[in-house]
């Protein structure tokens, strides 16, 4: 950066407080979303069904875990709107809401890895 | 979707335990910097932050907020290393950490605007 472009004092942007923000509502929404997302496990869930639609089922079992355990945490996912559901029969898949999510998911994954040690 | 795509009976993918998930560490990385941002005023900074550099007394003016307020919530947010700062003179000037998190925050907001009521 060139000296000349550093300023020194303190401009006050006054159009800054004219940001075009997102109502209260659609950022409470935003925040619900992010709080729904972070945690390891529920990130591990986003993280497989950005590879495509699965099953409950296949996904515990992929985890390793109890049907119910993962199906508490895909609720949690469903309620943020981060992933949808579709009951065909007597399977429950699942996927993720739409290409704002996988993106998100990406960015992030990518973000965090950069200067995380790998171990 | 054609009939013949659906599949009524629950077919356990076996690849998918072998999906290349990120490290335990990168998830919890991940996991931290959404929770850092889940929170309806720390966003609000990432989507002022989103317009370019701002100092922090610029931010707080346009906020309503107390200068410390918003200087805690900033630092929780480099904290997760969602934002960058630099020190210049009397100022601290904060920016997004990259464009990662710019793209981020706009799948996100977009995502969220979607389908919240607008009051």
């Amino acid at each position: 950066m060139a000296l000349e472009d550093i300023t020194l004092d303190c401009v006050h942007d006054t159009a800054q407080s004219d940001v075009d923000l997102p109502t209260d509502a659609v950022l409470q929404t935003a925040a619900s979303m992010l709080n729904a997302a972070g945690d390891a496990s529920r990130l591990r869930l986003l993280l497989r069904l950005a590879q495509g639609r699965r099953c409950v089922s296949e996904l515990a079992e992929a985890e390793g875990e109890k049907l119910a355990t993962v199906s508490a945490r895909l609720k949690l996912l469903h309620s943020a709107r981060l992933v949808s559901r579709q009951r065909e029969a007597k399977h429950v898949y699942y996927e993720l809401a739409d290409d704002h999510i996988s993106c998100l998911v990406r960015d992030l994954l990518n973000h965090a890895a950069e200067d995380t040690p790998q171990r």
